[in-house]
């Protein structure tokens, strides 16, 4: 294990020099016109997990494709690793707010700046990096495991479920491994209990044939503009709560344990409002803001158009708004009833003159983990040896819409351990990972997968 | 007289092709980057109109140049005709929904299809074409003539006022004559009784100092988003009225023979709801269509734009919300009175944790016109021997700001007679001209000029 962990130290250079060709591949799997780009980022990515020593396919899919490497020299009495991760990223857009291109790597003040660094081939890549160091200096592993990437994780892994389906016995494992979340602070190495779910829409408001000039018409017909507006804002009650009635019947209550938890992280209001440049914090009254956060859902407006937005003063009506509106749920809620209560919920607020459409474009149901057997003990153990200090449990306002369908399909707990940092600006510009958990994150999973072989065995 | 209206059936003609060249010239005054079109616009225009056998001056402003076309024969003794145009025209965006391009003008069913053939080249050029017609055949005019065509109309005449004052000798004049405005119906001319004013405004919401994923921050701070959609629900009430505290003080009630001409108005809801594609027309509860288009103030979102609007799903928390609201006055408001009732209401309304700006993009008075006298005489007498029927008085819902300013400066009354038709797309894709009312309201015009003339001397 030392010998992997020297290595470790010897390669970190060209570690970073790969994992910048990894994030120069701008593999925006949201938009067609980069497919080619999304489909070469999985063959690179192939290549170096070969070069690793793993046997290596790239799968195709109705989308983009699935990269499968695997080491099953462990044997049947070994337990048997799945890892997941993402190597297709979120688009970059807003461009012009990024200080270095979002496709060019630039490190500043121990950062390394790219679309992706955090979120998530920064950290796909430190398994594959911590599984060559095993496979490099002693040449076997203590562990079987299976490296599942897909690029699709940002558009709702369309294909992923029918994928796993589809390799239930290629796939079957002790234990999910996902290192696509963060820590909860510098220093401070974390475990996930909990992810939100996503259903994630467009609703499109619909006026007029056509745009209409606004003195010719203006107060005489129902404006898409004002009318998506109401509807929006309909949303929320005065008290912060999502006002879809029925909305809440789902959500379970957290147990007091959980919550005292929560209120221990060292968390302070004032400074995020300070780090977020705002005057006050918001949300839902009665609850922290970290409880916010983790355990309880949200709704939120992603993007908004509606008619001219150039410069200078279009005095046109328009006949069409849109608005992209995404809840993240929490257990037990699920997408499809929430799909229900917004439809009901149109019906009800669309003011005449207009007609509204909803779109679904992706979803993903909210996770509650088991922190606790061996899988988690070793995890604890490995970022505690790697970081000096124990880990903390924490939860995810994120959703990882795959986490709870491979537990359900393969039968096996997952285990989500991430190093991006607060403030990483995932999803956002500027998003960065930390050199400093690049470095030590992938020491931390070659420890990983050597104690979760000598748990296993316990 | 006779001869005048000959040459202009002669030469129909050339003049369609000539005003297809000018709506060729993309002259969109709101959009820098057309600069150098727009100036050429003005150039051709000064070119024609000199043909037409008027002296003519292309004068600089800090902005869009004005065309100054005089002719002065008719003598101190007869009066003059200010003639107001304008040779801009509005974005045409989206230009996907135009059947032809919007520069590329194109004959259909009767009607010249382009951006500025209603709405004001195409009227601006009947009146060139009615000069041209008198100096043409009888080398005179029985009134003196000042035309001044500026180029800055779409974005609020930032410079005429200003030119007007400079200019106050050069342009004084018995009567403005503008021809921006429609008829009421197909074969149906008309006189404008009054035009709404304009308050167009930028409203901006900030909210933390950069895009956020919406999974790690929803539910922790207020989304600029939905805080713009509530601050825009909160802009009208359930009865259709604009919920700005103060904001029906100085609107004038109109008397009773206004309200009774207007009802008498030959409209028909259920044919405006089939034309515009709705179900359902809407507005101030209380007011019929006509007087919600004319005499009631309104408010309407004109443009939206927030976070991720391209294809897919983005889970961004934007941090910039922008929405452009403008609001149609009617008399005695005024745009900086609204200007502050809009500012107190956003800080009433602006929920905690983002903050608001507000930019003026730019305004215009209502008017109440004179509809009575010499001129409103000849109008009405021109208008019936070239349509063959009495024309009828009626409001506009629109605002050509610079009215009231003239009449101010001038000392002189403004004639609104215009020839657009109801559905002819102004500001929106397919804007279009109807054929035979440009032809027809040539002759009209060239007749008014006569008329004009003859009433003066009663």
């Amino acid at each position: 294990m030392s010998d992997a962990l020297t290595f470790i130290d010897t390669n970190l250079g060209r570690f970073r020099e790969e994992l910048n060709e990894f994030l120069r591949i701008p593999s925006i799997s949201a938009k067609s016109e980069y497919d080619d780009e999304t489909s070469r980022s999985a063959e690179w990515l192939a290549s170096r997990m070969r070069e690793a020593g793993l046997e290596v396919e790239v799968l195709a899919t109705e989308g983009h494709p699935i990269v499968l490497g695997e080491w099953r020299g462990a044997g049947a009495n070994a337990p048997t690793v799945l890892v997941y991760g993402h190597y297709d990223v979120q688009p970059p857009e807003p461009l012009e707010l990024w200080t270095s291109p979002p496709f060019e790597p630039t490190e500043r003040e121990g950062r390394i700046y790219a679309r992706g660094s955090a979120d998530d081939k920064g950290q796909l890549y430190m398994h594959v990096k911590a599984l060559e160091a095993h496979l490099a200096t002693s040449g076997s592993l203590p562990v079987n495991v299976v490296v599942l990437a897909e690029g699709e994780e940002e558009v709702g892994s369309p294909n992923l479920v029918p994928f796993v389906d589809a390799h239930l016995e290629r796939l079957a494992c002790d234990v999910v491994v996902i290192s696509d979340t963060g820590m909860f602070a510098e220093g401070l190495p974390s475990i996930l209990f909990s992810l939100r779910g996503l259903a994630y829409f467009e609703i499109h408001v619909h006026g007029a044939r056509s745009d209409l000039h606004s003195g010719e018409f203006g107060g005489s017909v129902m404006n898409p503009g004002n009318a998506l507006s109401q509807i929006i804002a309909s949303l929320h009650d005065d008290q912060g709560r999502i006002a879809l009635p029925g909305f809440y019947d789902d959500v379970v209550e957290w147990d007091a344990e959980t919550r005292a938890q929560i209120a221990a992280l060292p968390h302070s209001d004032d400074e995020t409002r300070e780090e977020l440049g705002v005057a006050a914090l918001a949300g839902e009254q009665g609850f922290s803001t970290l409880e916010r956060l983790w355990i309880r859902p949200t709704c939120d407006v992603n993007g908004m158009l509606c008619g001219y937005t150039d410069e200078g003063a279009k005095t046109v009506l328009p006949n069409h708004a849109m608005a992209k509106v995404s809840f993240r749920l929490v257990p037990d809620q699920s997408g499809a009833k929430v799909k229900e209560l917004l439809e009901a919920h149109l019906r009800n607020v669309t003011p005449a003159g207009v007609t509204w459409e909803l779109k679904e474009l992706h979803g993903g149901r909210p996770w509650k983990a088991r922190i606790e057997g061996p899988y988690f003990d070793a995890a604890a153990e490995a970022l505690e040896e790697a970081f000096g200090t124990k880990p903390v449990p924490m939860g995810g306002g994120g959703s990882i819409p795959i986490v709870v369908e491979f537990e359900e399909r393969l039968h096996a707990p997952a285990l989500l351990l991430g190093f991006s940092l607060p403030g990483c600006n995932l999803h956002a510009p500027n998003e960065w990972l930390s050199v400093e958990n690049f470095e030590k994150g992938i020491g931390a999973l070659a420890l990983l997968y050597d104690k979760l072989g000598a748990h296993a065995a316990d």
